[in-house]
């Protein structure tokens, strides 16, 4: 999902003057289900997820589909960075269309779906490849379920990423995780007062504070190997300092002035399944872009220098293996690479 | 100076759409000259200074007269961080008023002198008390003639700023510090386009791995002891993590990712004269409230953490000695103090 479109009103402003940034968390909620008799039963090729690389929500969903295995199952279709009031297009396919769907624009299968429907057009969304209708765009609910649901289609040596053990723990630190850093952020860059950004500033670094604790002594969030946690922190982390630092003023502490979560978030990098998924530069353009009532002049800055991704982060003392009892994920799929010149290792000299 | 006014259109605008960011460098040039048939002549309690605490072209100006003493002589007023398109107010006096010009804003001494003055309304201003005229804006030579010209008033022990025997060096150096630096931050800042930013970006860095490079092997710019070029560095870099890094886009590398430059203006900031000059609030409260067509929601980044500006800096192991045979300036003048909430103290836990 995208904040973008959710509170975008008719002058196209993500800022709302005066007030606090309110997440509109409506989406369509049905799920893709492990049942023949489901109204979307899980089915090899049948569905499409459309997710853009520069929205952290949709991020989450390129990273669980990879480190289960899903890409020859589920397919992927990938808007550009950029997108107007009309919401995300196909604009980096050969002329303009989704070559699966055939659409310019997802809102076409939102429309498909509901001819008035009234909220955001995001990403994270799966379509129905046949019928062409968007299935669901909870962003939270699809990679539990690519977990849970698709079992009989992970890979060999995929991770368990909602270990039965440490749910609740897991779930409420995943609660606090989404509410105070990957919405904090947000809240802190689309506040429509000084008083609301700084109570937003104050909000986010409390909790950028408690993992940094929470990872001094544990390699991953809930030990010693990564979960749906990880994934759901990392897409956060991994726009922080190139996007949230500078545009949405969450600047107290760089992440790279984190010891903990700067080696932590490298870690994840490094880890096949994460960093592959990153596009800084659409990351960058997105934000920059679109955003025009924060960014007026359209300017993508050129940095920050992105080498230190690259550099040894030492988590390996804390002890653990990123995927436990599984193995890593093999190469990124044909076609779904990250351009070199858009990875932290084109800022290595 | 502040480029501020210096290009702001009718508009409000600084950013001039598709183009390069030009400074208008146009002054009011007549000097106070040592010779007591000038026009204006050097004569203590005479002139006053205006120079808001925000502005770097100012801050020089008051780093300068109190390293040199001249606090006695040379009266100083402080016009507040924020102005509207008729510039430079005295906000921050009782009744708004400048207790010594009695005038609301800087304007009226510009008008006095020139009614149809057709420029910026620009800090560090020279104004002729009895007169109540603008006798100069040219910052550069106010801060060569308090050295050069009122060397009869200088305090016991203060620093040579101009040393005769590296003048030719210093004054090369210099020229690049000022349309590299000083000027380059705001280049990439106010460029109209992103291909004028990245050339701006690419010329600013440039410059400062050269000074970083420079800094290496000696303590300041021109050796063993403070000169003006290193108070012309230095206001520059002083905004540069709170301001120009977010603000200007200038983001390849933050001031306190460079070894040599980090260290080197922690130990101005910690000299007396430099660091005890730095109003850190009214620098951001200026450059973000200010220019509403880079941040139009005027919200005022709470970041970043200053404390590190107070960090031991191991400069002394360089050698050399801050004021060379001279000494330190004694405590800043009573009514000029910074307010410790504006300083990177308040910072520290």
């Amino acid at each position: 999902m995208s904040k973008d479109t959710e509170t975008t009103d008719t002058s196209g402003s993500y800022v709302e003057k005066g007030q606090e940034f309110n997440r509109d968390t409506n989406y369509i909620e049905d799920r893709i289900l492990d049942d023949p008799d489901a109204q979307w039963p899980v089915e090899p090729g049948r569905y499409r997820l459309i997710a853009a690389r520069a929205c952290p929500w949709a991020n989450r969903t390129v990273i669980v589909r990879r480190l289960l295995g899903l890409e020859d199952v589920i397919s992927l279709g990938m808007p550009g960075p950029t997108h107007d009031q009309r919401s995300w297009t196909f604009d980096l396919d050969p002329g303009g269309v989704d070559p699966v769907l055939g659409i310019e624009r997802l809102q076409q299968a939102f429309f498909k779906r509901y001819p008035d429907y009234p909220r955001g057009i995001t990403v994270p969304a799966i379509v129905d490849v046949p019928s062409g209708v968007v299935v669901t765009n909870d962003f939270a609910q699809i990679t539990e379920d690519f977990s849970t649901q698709w079992t009989a289609y992970h890979r060999d040596g995929a991770p368990n990423l909602w270990p039965e053990e440490s749910r609740d723990e897991m779930e409420s630190l995943m609660r606090m995780i989404y509410t105070e850093i990957n919405n904090g952020v947000y809240r802190s860059g689309f506040a429509g007062s000084q008083e609301a950004y700084e109570k937003a500033f104050d909000r986010l670094f409390t909790a950028l504070d408690t993992v940094e604790e929470r990872l001094a002594t544990r390699r991953y969030l809930m030990g010693e190997s990564i979960t749906e946690a990880d994934v759901r922190l990392f897409t956060t982390l991994a726009r922080f300092d190139p996007v949230y630092y500078g545009h949405f003023k969450a600047n107290r502490t760089a992440l790279r002035d984190f010891p903990n979560l700067w080696g932590y978030a490298r870690d994840l990098y490094q880890t096949p399944g994460f960093g592959d998924t990153i596009d800084f530069r659409q990351i960058k353009d997105h934000y920059y872009i679109v955003h025009k009532d924060v960014n007026p002049t359209g300017i993508v800055p050129v940095g920050p220098d992105l080498s230190g991704w690259l550099s040894p982060h030492c988590r390996e003392e804390l002890g653990g293996s990123p995927f436990g009892d599984g193995t890593a994920p093999g190469p990124v799929a044909a076609g779904e690479e990250v351009p070199f010149e858009s990875t932290a290792a084109a800022w290595v000299k």
